[in-house]
């Protein structure tokens, strides 16, 4: 069997003859962008061959590189079978990078009161005149102590085979621990001696891409750590579809191994820097999107993907820590997120709770864009939601200088209206390789305020300015220089590139504009508009309406969220109330299939300008674009 | 290492040198009787070297055999090491054999509502327009059917993982299966198609000693078959303090899956004979002592057998199947019954469901003689109960020719007054090889009422009849002849055997006048006397009476209950009104301890005779045996 040598980290993995280098990468602990889930389209798996027997289709793939690359020995991890012992050079931008993962939750404003609770007890020893049971001892002594009635607790097999042994090895001192399940309580550990000061808990944010997790003091109502890490499940396939099909192909198993792994090493590493035993965490909640709720509950999503688009669960949902293969105390409660629908997910809900939207009289829209986008509309009465695909574009795929936001990507440009020339900064300051989501929010806005593009995206390519020309296919903007590049060329944005940008923000926005819509709300009655997720942290508001991303409104009204997420997969935790709330949340939301609403393809088609066909839609935009092109015509005319 | 082989039936097992014959049996699937857990105390486990080098200490363990059985070879397989190869015979009396198991049930008088239905559903396929969750749109179908509220049924995460597929493949036709846990309801499984008939129970009387099933159609409520077995921790001790014992130095993993086993074998074979399928079991009721109960469920009895004789748990208690190792629907539940305290465990909380006691307001006394005796008292409002062990000589334990109620086990004896012969009947009608308790019994009552014995049960040894001789130590009586006989030898009863089952029939009757003192009811007050248990369904009553095992009543207040434990197992299967009584009968029942009450030895001492020192409480027994023995000075005076 031929053995891989990847550089230069020289790792090494043994595979059969055939295999690719995809599966060589993982094998050896590589994770690589693999954004198509392995299928040759995203071209984001490039290597180089530097020795070995290996076969890779030219003809087919070529197209997604330059020549002097493929004369270099560039080729795709998931396209190139290994026969022989092989060298693979694997550059940096190939493996997935420590991203900017937004961990930050917003403060909470609800009292501390978690459904897991300590009670330190002290009980009298058995004698002949006071023989009863162990458990009733114990429980009584919890009801005494304030906490629930005995009789409404119930001790699974486990707690009944350790109660009898840490009553007595701690001398009739003990701490129970009980929680709140459906239907009642559940005694989830005793421990000998006070242990009350050890009860932690921890709220987990389950991306696609993404875990964030919080480690929570719930006996002090405090934060102790947060901890973030990708999905491990990237290496099956880098969007929700691609897991979904792995699922198919390969049973649910592996990918809830490895959901569980995921959480696991955001939890160990929480708790390393709190320096608390992960055994003392009693509960757990899990906010995440549907696809990634029923993969951590190994719950096959295959029947998600399909027309009628129909989910497993949705309700809420209680199983313990061991049942998933979670770290923590092996009773402990694992707590899901409820789910709308197969689009609009837990960590959907979770933003609602976040934005307090579901609490207020006034009409709210929250957006939240990643992978896919989501939006909700509505208050306290009715919510309308619905979801799409963005496409990758603003999160830089399909973009051929598009990045995810990793170290060197242009994450904020201005351009000069008079020069045309940009300033741009990078994340941690780097010379630069690429750009990011709002990266390219700024470039576009700051493109068509410079007139350098038009309303459906055309660069005008009758300017005579260095950094506007024709490349190999399309016309392109130079964003930043060979020499001041850390990618070793011109960063550019080609005409395609916009194309395809204003096309994913045209979901989005023909998106709200459905919800609004049908609901018969105009721009004008929105109170706020919600952004939650990395994308909407990062962008600027003016720029996202400059393009026509979200509908026009004042921009005070524009609120980030944060990540929403976790926020509200906190409040879960530490609140009972905020956690009653969910299932009513899930139940208030109607969803709107956007492909079965006939007016969708006609909002989508108005939307693919910037920002809107119907300018009156965006008046302040309007003006500002007016001046703009009085400002071109008048230096044009002094020139 | 030594290969011992076994005679007659060529049983082999390799063991260890120095091992004893007993492992060695053990190890070759023999099972022995070992009353006493292979300390060399209770002289069952007979066995005879014919070859091999083998250590067996004459001196200490001889007192136990006749000397002729010592010359042949004769020693206890428990205290006999092997040191080479050698060959063992075993005689058949030294194996457990098919015992008469009481399996008999009392027909139930209660409506069938089992605590598990099963729901038939034609459910509607999800639509674009109606794409609610896969588990809620079950759940509401339940509802719609008649079953109980969609938001009160959990599922647990093994249903969310079927549910997909069993509603697509059956073409959204289904069977739902819901059990009524505590706190709730719970999803236990879902089909293709229509199943409601296949929905089946077993109730489960978990003794010591014996195993007893019964098998219900849950759907159409009767009984399809039963079935019985020896409990296969008998292996690892006779006794429940041997069995305590053992999982004290063993651990009770092991006395786990034996009891797991033993319920199994009986499922088994009950779901064989009425030809069904083990997977079609959704519930199982478990009614046994505490001791039982907490080994089934892996709990550490070790705290039952010391003062304060506490138990870990005395409530119910439901798991399920798979947790426990049982072959059943693997999420069927398992329902364990409640305990009173350690010594009066489900298996009397079952005779007291049965009897009815706890519903009427007379009071009845509720007597259970096995291994050990339990004696409740009371009715509707207050209950007292006391426990304690009657030795085993009523069981046929410490009587030379004492034996289980196996075949050729003398059951039924008279003795005729005038010529002192005596009339028996033996178990399968073969030749007798022993006595069981009924018979024994018998004996004593016809002993004293031929004026053989006197009060004290010592054997008038100045009549000059055959059967009356001295024997090797005592005096003795002669129930079978050699050549009438099975054993090979005269059938006696000696002197030192009635004094140990008048002691053991002591221990009974003063716990019975202890419980009556204590509620001030005197004999006359009682409403009943129920036994339960195969003892007491196959003693003759009068004779009970004489001999003073229990106090005098009216014969026509003494009622056989028949097996009480799994009659109130059936109960609690099929009806959920009876089981919810269980919590509070438990309740309900004062545990008495003997040895903390400060009459009952003296009231021991003065039930050291045949039937008590003090004839008043005895009116019918005084009267009968003054007529006894006038008629027999007549016949003295007329020889």
């Amino acid at each position: 069997m031929p053995i891989v040598t990847f550089l230069p980290g020289y790792r090494k993995a043994r595979v059969t003859q055939g295999a690719t280098v995809l599966e060589a990468a993982q094998k050896a602990g590589l994770v690589m962008n693999v954004v198509c889930g392995g299928q040759g389209k995203c071209g984001k798996c490039i290597v180089r061959v530097e020795s070995g027997e290996t076969i890779f289709d030219r003809e087919k793939f070529g197209v997604l590189f330059e020549t002097a690359e493929l004369d270099a020995g560039a080729c795709l991890a998931c396209q190139t079978r290994v026969f022989s012992d092989a060298r693979i050079e694997v550059p940096a931008r190939t493996l997935v990078q420590e991203q900017k993962i937004l961990v930050d939750a917003r403060p909470l404003d609800v009292p501390v009161s978690p459904s897991v609770r300590k009670y330190a007890l002290t009980l009298a020893p058995p004698t002949l005149d006071d023989p009863s049971a162990d458990l009733a001892r114990l429980l009584e002594g919890v009801e005494h102590s304030g906490g629930p009635a005995a009789t409404k607790i119930y001790a699974p097999l486990e707690m009944l085979r350790k109660i009898p042994v840490v009553l007595r090895h701690g001398r009739w001192r003990c701490t129970a621990t009980v929680a709140l399940v459906p239907g009642g309580y559940r005694l989830i550990n005793v421990e000998e001696g006070e242990t009350r000061a050890r009860l932690y808990g921890a709220a987990v944010d389950l991306g696609t891409t993404t875990v964030v997790a919080y480690l929570w003091d719930l006996a002090g109502g405090r934060v102790l750590s947060t901890a973030s890490n990708y999905n491990r499940q990237i290496s099956c396939g880098e969007d929700i579809l691609s897991r979904v099909n792995y699922a198919k192909k390969n049973g649910t198993g592996h990918l809830q191994e490895l959901a569980a792994v995921s959480i696991n090493t955001a939890l160990t590493a929480a708790a390393d820097a709190a320096g608390i035993d992960l055994e003392d965490i009693y509960e757990v909640t899990v906010a995440g999107n549907t696809v990634m709720t029923h993969l951590l509950l190994g719950i096959d999503p295959a029947y998600m993907i399909a027309e009628p688009y129909v989910p497993v669960v949705r309700r809420t949902f209680t199983t313990t820590a061991q049942r998933l293969g979670l770290a923590v105390a092996p009773t402990a409660g694992v707590f899901t997120f409820p789910a709308v629908s197969n689009f609009i997910g837990g960590d959907i809900v979770a933003d609602i709770l976040t934005s307090g939207m579901a609490d207020q009289d006034e009409v709210s829209l929250l957006i939240d864009i990643g992978t896919n986008f989501e939006a909700v509309l509505g208050g306290r009465d009715w919510m309308l939601a619905c979801a799409g695909a963005a496409g990758p574009a603003l999160e830089g795929g399909e973009v051929l200088f598009g990045m995810r936001a990793n170290p060197g990507a242009i994450e904020r440009v201005r351009i000069d209206e008079a020069t045309l020339e940009p300033a741009f900064e990078t994340i941690n300051r780097v010379p630069p390789v690429g750009i990011c989501g709002s990266g390219l929010i700024d470039l576009l806005a700051g493109l068509i305020r410079a007139c350098v593009i038009d309303r459906t995206g055309q660069i005008d390519t009758g300017i005579d300015h260095p950094r506007i020309r024709m490349g190999r296919h399309f016309p392109e903007y130079v964003v930043a220089w060979e020499e001041e590049s850390g990618a070793g060329k011109d960063i550019v944005i080609t005409g395609h590139d916009i194309r395809n940008l204003i096309m994913s923000k045209a979901a989005v926005l023909a998106a709200c504009i459905t919800l609004m819509d049908a609901a018969g709300i105009g721009h004008d009655d929105l109170a706020n508009v919600f952004f939650s997720g990395a994308f909407g942290n990062y962008i600027e508001k003016e720029n996202a309406v400059t393009i026509g991303l979200i509908p026009e409104v004042p921009l005070e009204r524009v609120k980030n969220l944060g990540n929403g997420a976790i926020t509200g997969a906190n409040q879960a935790l530490v609140s009972r109330e905020r956690r009653k709330a969910l299932d009513r949340i899930a139940r208030t939301v109607t969803y709107i299939e956007l492909n079965a609403d006939p007016g969708f393809m006609d909002r989508y088609t108005q939307s693919c300008f910037l920002p809107h066909t119907d300018l009156a839609l965006f008046p302040t935009v309007q003006r500002m674009l007016e001046e703009c092109r009085l400002r071109k015509r008048w230096g044009q005319w002094q020139a």
